[in-house]
C-alpha cells in the first residue's frame, strides 16, 4: 500500500500508516490528565500530533525520534490540521521506506553510479588506476557512495547527492579537461571521485540529514585521507606500493579542495590539479544552488528570498 | 634586418640597431666631464648604457623613456655587459616593431579572433545577437580587443592576452554549458565576449604594460558597461531598441564578475549567468597563472618562489 | 475630508476611508465559510483586517499589495485592535494622497531644491557647470530627485530624503572648502550634487520603499555614471564637448565616493576631491542616523535599542 | 652665523658647523688604521662623513646619535659628496637651533594658539569650561602642545604638527556645527581640544620624531584621559567638581575619536559628538596626507607613488 | 522564613513573599477594566504575574523593575503556571536577600580573598608591592571586588565572578610562573591581581547584571587604568613614589590583556609579562565557558546548542 | 680534531676543514679566466669563497648545497673576510657532525626525553596508554622526536626544539591540570605528546630547516592523525582494539590545535580538551618567540627590532 503523505492529508480521514515522530512530550492538561503531544513528519512536511489520555508508559515506548506505525484521525483545530491518535507502535527502520522520510535524488542512481565508472575507467596512471579500483571494489563503501547526501543544508542535500555532485564534477572535468593540456588529467579524475568519499562517514541519513559525532569532531576531509591510506595499505599488503609522490599528490587535492582556510580546508591549492578540482567542486556546488533557490525559492515577483550562503537574493527572471 | 635581441648580445660586438631606453641621467665624472647612463632594452632583457663626453643637449633631447636609433660597442665591465654608445638618435613609435619590445601571445590572433566569432555567432535571443554584433562590427575596437594584454601583471600579460583570455573562457562556457541546461547559454557568451572588453582602454600597452589615468580612475568594469550603453544607444539609433531587462542582465554580469567586492565587483553575482562566469573567468585565470608559474617560474627543486596573489609556492613535479 | 491616521483609531469606530492593504489571504472557518485575512496600514501604522463571508471573486479583486477605499468597524479583539470590512474597491495610486502613506521630509522642497540650485550655481569650471545645467534642466529626472527617498533603511530614508541629503552634504561642503584651499571646490559640488543621482532609478517609492529590479542588479553607482555620460552625449551633440579629464575626474568621485569596496564602491578614492565627498557624505549619513536613534529610538534609559548598523547602542543623555 | 644645510653644501668647501651625526662605526683600514665612518644629517638632508686616523677614545667620546660641531671638508669620493672630518666635538641638545634639524610647520605658532584659544573660549558650559580653562593654565603642557609634531610619519609630522592638526580640526567644527543644532557644540570643542593631547608625551622630538618608551607601552589615547582626570582632581581640590557624566561624556569622545578598534580605539563612538569628532578628526588628516602627498610626492606622471596608509597612487593632475 | 524559589512553586499555593518584577504595563479588559500584566523572577525562573481590578495609582507606585512584597496564589493558565495577585508593596533593595536574585558563586568568598591576598602577599618588587597594598587598603573596592561578577554574559556571570576568576588566573600564573624563569613573576600577579578590577565599576549587579553608564562609554581596561594612577597619585601623597617604567609596564599589562584590538585591547602585548596575562587570562576565561556548557548547557544527545562565541557546539561524552 | 667555526676564522689563517658551500657559480674573469663564487657556512656564519683557476670539471662534482672538505687560505678583501680555496672534495653528510651546522637545544636531549616519557607515563585510560606507548616503542620515530626542530622559523627552531617543545607543555599541563578538575587529564597528556609528531615528517633538518615535499602538500597536522591511525591499526593487529570516541576525542585534539581555520586547523576545539592543548601550546610558543626575541633580538635601546608573527616592537627593559 502507497504511502498517504503529509501533504495529501485532509481534515476528517482516518490515518493507518507508518510516519516519523519527533519530541514527543508528556504533559498534563488543567483537568490533570496525561496527554503526548509530538510532530507527526514525512519528507512531505509535518503535522501536529495529540495522543489523550496517554500514559508514561506509552510515552517511554516511543522513539525519540523514530518511525511508527500510527492508527489514528486527521481534523481542524484553530484552523490547523493535526492529528489525533489512538495507537502507535514503533517500527523498525530498516522496515520503513526511506524514501518516503528523506528527499532524494530524482536521477537514475544505478545510471549516474556507471557514469561515475565510466570517467574513473579512463584513468592511466596505473597507481592512481589501482587506488580507484581499491575504492570501487569496497561494496559497502560504494552503497553508501550511492545513498548519502552531499551536505546536510547547502546543495545536493538529498539522498543520492553525493553522488550525483560527483558525478557532475566529473563531467564538468572531463568537458574542460582537454582544454588545459598541461593538467595532468588522471589526477583530477581520481581527486574528483575521491573528494568527498568521507562525507559517507561525516553525514548521518537514516531518520534525518546530520552530521555523526565523528563528523563534526574530525570532518569529511580527514576522514577522506583517512580513507586514501587504508587503501593504500591494503594494496601495499598485495603487492601494490604506491608512491609517496602519488600519495601526497592525491592527498593535496582532498586537503585543499575547499580552496580557503576559513572553509575548512589544512592546504590551500598549490598544484595545477588541486586548483581545478577546487573550482570546479565549488562550480558545481554554487550552480546547483543557485539553480535550486530560482526554481525552488521563497520570496516575491522577481526574487527569491536572501540566500545567506550566497549573500544575496537570486533574480529569477529569464530574458531568453 | 632581424633586430639583434639583448639576449643575444656578447661582448666585443657592435651595435647598430632600435632599443628602447630607460631613466637616462646626466652625471658628471669625478673630473668634472658630463656623461649618460641608461638603460637598454627590448623584450628580452636590459643591459646597462654609457655615453661618454655628453652634453646637456644631447641629454635633452632623448626621450625618457621611448625608442632610440642607437652606435656603439658592447663591452664587459666588472664582469658585466653593458654597451658604450657613440650616437642615438630618437625612433617614432609608430616605425618600431612592437612585438620586439613587448611581449606577445604565442598563438595565431587572426585563428583565435575567428574562434570567438564562431562561439558568439551561436547565441539565439535578437537582442543579445544585435548587442554583440554591434560590437564585432566596431573595427577600431576589435583591432584593439585583439592586440591588448589582459592585464599588467597577473595572467595573461602579453599582446593578445585579452583575446587568448577571452576565446579560453568561452571555450570553457562552451564546454560545461551542455551541463547545466537551466541556464541561459546565449548570455552567458555574451557575458564572456564582453566582460573584459573595457581593458582596450583601461590599459596602455604602447612601450610598456601600464594603466592609462581613465584606467585607474574609472576601471575596466565601469568602462565595459558604459561601452555597452553606448552601443545600444547606437542601436535604438538605428531603430533596434534593446529591453531594460536584457541590459540589466548583461550588465550585471559585467558588474559581478570579479565576484566579491574586494575585487572591485559593485555587485555581487546574483542570477545563474553570473554566477557561472565569475566562476570560469577566474578558473581560466588561475590556470593560466599556476601553469605559467610551473613551467616558467623561478624557485628551487619541485617548488616555484612564492606566488603572493596565490597565497603559495606552486609543486611542480608531475606524477603521470 | 483629512485622512483617518491608523494611530488614531479607536475601538468601535465606522471606517470610511482610503488605506493600504498588504499580504490579504484567503483562509476558510472550521466551519468551511471563506474569510479574508490581511494587513491594514499607512504611514503611522498598521491593524489586522478581517472581511467575513468572503469570496474567491473578492480575493482575486484585491491588490496585493495596494490601495483600496474600505468600509468597515474598528472593534477590540483579544485585547487588539482590528477592522472588520463590509466593503472594499481598489483606487489608483495616483490618486491617492502619497504623503499618507509614506514616510516624508519635513522639510519645504521647494526652499530645499532652490539651496542645492545656490550652491550648483556657484560652479566656475564651464565644462563641469555644462554639466550640472544640463541635469538641472531635465524636469522629469528634477522632479524625482526632489521626490526619492535617500535609502530604503538607513538613512534618510523618507520622501525628498535624497535631496535633503544632498543639500545638507553641499553646506558641509560649502563650509569647509574655504578652510582646504588646494581642493578643487567645483569638482567637489558637481561631485556631491550627482553623487546619489542614480538613487532617482535604483529605489522605488510609489508604494514601499524597495529596491528595483534594475537597481538591485546595476546599483545607483554605475547607473549614476551611466546617467552623466547620457549628458555628455547630449551636450556633444549640441556642440559642447565635455574633456576627458573632467569626465574621469568627476566620474572617479561617483565610483568611490562610499570609500570602500565592502561598501559597492569599485575604485577607492585616489584624488583630494573624491576623499573630501566620501568623508562628509558619510559624516552627514552619520550624523543623521545618530541624532535620529537617539530622537526617536527605542531601548531603556539613557541608551537607544542596538544599531547594527553602527555596531552600537547610542547614549542620549545631554550634559549641557 | 646661518647654519649651512646639507643640501647646500658642494665639493670642495670648509666646514665649520653644527651637524647631527647618527650610527658611528669604528673600522680599520685594510692596513690596520682605525676610522671612523657616520652620517651627518640636518633637516635638508645626510651625507656620508669619514674621519681618518681615528682613536677608540675620540670614537667613544662621540654622541650616538647626537650633535657635534665639526670641522673639515667636503669632497667627491665614487660620485657622490662626503665629508672628511678633521675634529669633532659633542654639543649640547639645548645650544642647538632645533628647527635647523626637524622639520616644522610653515605657520606662526603663536597665531595658531591664539586661533585655539579662541574657539575653546566659546564653550559655554561652565564644567567643560573649567576643564580646558586648566589645560590652558597649564603651562609646560601648553608649550608643549605648541611644539609636539602629530604623528612620527603619517599626518602633521612637523614640530607645530600637534597644534596645526588641532586648530584645523575645531575650523572645521566651528564651520559644520550650526549645520548640525542637535549636537552639543561645547562637548564637539572641548573633545577636539584634547583628543590628541597625550601625544605631547607619546612622541619624543628633541633629535627625531619617534616614540617614547611610555607612548608605545600606553598611547596617547590613554595618556590623554589620565591627563583629563588629573586636571579634574585638580580642580577638585580647588573646590569646583567634575560631574561623573560630563567625565564620561568627555572620555568617551576620547577614547573613540579613532572610530573603530582596529586603529586602537578601546570604544566605538556611541554619541553624536564622539561620531563627528572621529570623523572631521579623521577628514582633517586624510586631507593633509592626500593634499601633501599630491603637492610634495614622489612618483611619474600624473600618479604620486603609492601611498600605503591610503591604499592607493593619489592623481594630481587638475582640471580647474 | 526561607524564600520560595520560583522554581519550588506549583498551582494552587498562596504565595506571600518577595520577588522581583519586570516589565508591568496597564491593560484594559474587553469590558474596559483595568489591569497589570507583570513578570515575577528570583534567580531560579519566571512566571507571568496578573493584577485584576487595579487602578493607575497602584501601577504608578510600582518599581519598574523592582522587588516587591506581594500575596496571591498560584494558577495554571493554559497549562502555564501564574500568579494572580491581590497586594503588592514595594521593598528597598537593601533590605532584600540578593542572593536570592541574582546567580553567585558556589565557593566560599571569605576563602577566595584569603587565598588572592596569599599570592599577592609572594610579590617582593617594593613598588609593585606599596600598590598592590594600596588596592588591598581599600575596603569599599575590596567589597566590591569580593562581590562583583566578571561578566554580563561570558563567563563567571554571577556575584562573586570576579574573584574566582582572579584566584584562578593567579593559580595559573603561580603554577606555571617556574616554568618561564625569565618572566618577572611579581610584575604578572600584580597584573593579574588588578587586570579586571575596573569591572567593579563598569557593571551594576545590584537587581540584574549589566553595564554602568560609565561602564559602556569608557569600559573596564581604562577605568582599571584610572585607578591605577589614583592609587600611586595617594601614595605619592604619602611620600612613596612609584617610578614611571613600573606604572607603564603594569598599565600595559592592563591596556593589553585582551590581547587584541577588535576586543578592545587598545595596546598589543609587547612584553612577556603582557604576553602571560593576556594568555592565562583568556584560558580561564575559555575554560569556564566550556566546562560550564558541558556541565550545564542544552542541546541533545552528545553536543550542547550552539556557542556563538566558542563558534562551535560542545561535545560533551567523556572517554576516560 | 675540533672544527673551526666560521665565527672563530682571522685573516691570514690556513683552512683545512669540513664546511657547508652554497650556491656555487662558476664565472669568468674579465680575462676569460674561469673561477667558482660560492658561501662558506657553519651555524656560525657565513663567508664568501673564490676557487680561482677552476675548471667544469670542478664545478660539477660541487654539491649545490652540500658538505665539503676544503684547504685554503682566509684573506681581506674591500674589508671583508674571504677564504680562496686551493682544493674541495665533497663529504658525506653522514660523517658530518651535524651540530656544527645546524643550532641546536641547549638542554640535555636525553634528559629532556625522559622528562616526556615520565609525564605521559601517568596516563591512566587504557587505551590512551596503549596508543601513547606504541609511539613509544617506535625507535625509529622517538629518535626523530628527539631530533627534530619544532619550527623552521618562528620558534624552537633548533635541533632538538620539537621535543624541548613538547616537554615545556607537558609541563604546563601537569602544572595546570588540577586547577580544572573536570578535564580529562589522560587525554590532555596524551594530546600534547602527539600534537606536532607529524613535524618529524613534514620537516627536513639534514643540512639546513626546511620543509619536504610531503610536508608542504600535506602538512604536519593532517600527517600526525595518519600516524595516529597506523598506530591504532598496528594495535588492532596486536589484538587491542582502540574504541572510535577514543580515536575520535585525541583525533579532534590534534586537527584542532592551532585554535583558528586560518593557522590550518580544519577543526575548531570543541572540547574541553582540545581548548586546553590549543592554549597552552600557543602561550609556551608564544613565550619562547617574546624570551627569546627579548634575550637575543636587534632593536635599539628598550626595544627589540618588530616582530612581524607578534605584530608588535618587544619591550626589554625590566623592573623587577
Amino acid at each position: 500500500m502507497a504511502h498517504k503523505f503529509i501533504n495529501e492529508i485532509e481534515a476528517g480521514q482516518t490515518i493507518d500508516d507508518i510516519y516519523m515522530i519527533k519530541d514527543p512530550i508528556l504533559r498534563s492538561t488543567t483537568r490533570g490528565d496525561l496527554y503526548i503531544a509530538m510532530y507527526i513528519t514525512d519528507r512531505t512536511g509535518q503535522l501536529n500530533g495529540r495522543m489523550w489520555q496517554a500514559t508514561e508508559a506509552v510515552y517511554n515506548a516511543l522513539p525519540k525520534p523514530g518511525f511508527v506505525h500510527m492508527q489514528g484521525r486527521s481534523e481542524l483545530y484553530q484552523n490547523n490540521l493535526q492529528i489525533v491518535l489512538n495507537h502507535v507502535a514503533p517500527v523498525d527502520a530498516e522496515k520503513v521506506a526511506l524514501a518516503d522520510f528523506l528527499a532524494q535524488t530524482d536521477k537514475d542512481t544505478g545510471e549516474m553510479f556507471e557514469g561515475v565508472k565510466k570517467i574513473v575507467a579512463r584513468i592511466k596512471n596505473p597507481q592512481l588506476k589501482a587506488l580507484t579500483d581499491e575504492f570501487l571494489a569496497d561494496a559497502d563503501l560504494m552503497e553508501k557512495f550511492r545513498t548519502a547526501p552531499a551536505a546536510v543544508k547547502l546543495h545536493h542535500n538529498y539522498l543520492g547527492g553525493l553522488l550525483e555532485h560527483t558525478l557532475s564534477v566529473l563531467r564538468v572535468a572531463e568537458a574542460i579537461l582537454p582544454l588545459y593540456p598541461n593538467v595532468q588529467a588522471g589526477l583530477v579524475v581520481a581527486g574528483i571521485f575521491l573528494h568527498d568519499m568521507g562525507k559517507t562517514d561525516e553525514l548521518s541519513y537514516d531518520m534525518a540529514f546530520s552530521y555523526t559525532d565523528s563528523g563534526q569532531l574530525i570532518g569529511h576531509i580527514a576522514k577522506t585521507l583517512l580513507m586514501l591510506h587504508k587503501k593504500a595499505d591494503a594494496l601495499a599488503e598485495k603487492g601494490t606500493n604506491i608512491d609517496e609522490a602519488v600519495m601526497d599528490a592525491l592527498g593535496h587535492i582532498i586537503l585543499s579542495h575547499h580552496g580557503q582556510y576559513e572553509f575548512g580546508s589544512p592546504k590551500l591549492p598549490a598544484t595545477a590539479e588541486a586548483f581545478m578540482v577546487n573550482y570546479i567542486d565549488d562550480l558545481d556546488a554554487k550552480m546547483s544552488q543557485v539553480t535550486n533557490a530560482v526554481e525552488k525559492g521563497q520570496g516575491s515577483g522577481n526574487w527569491t528570498e536572501w540566500k545567506n550562503a550566497l549573500q544575496t537574493r537570486l533574480y529569477r527572471k529569464r530574458i531568453e
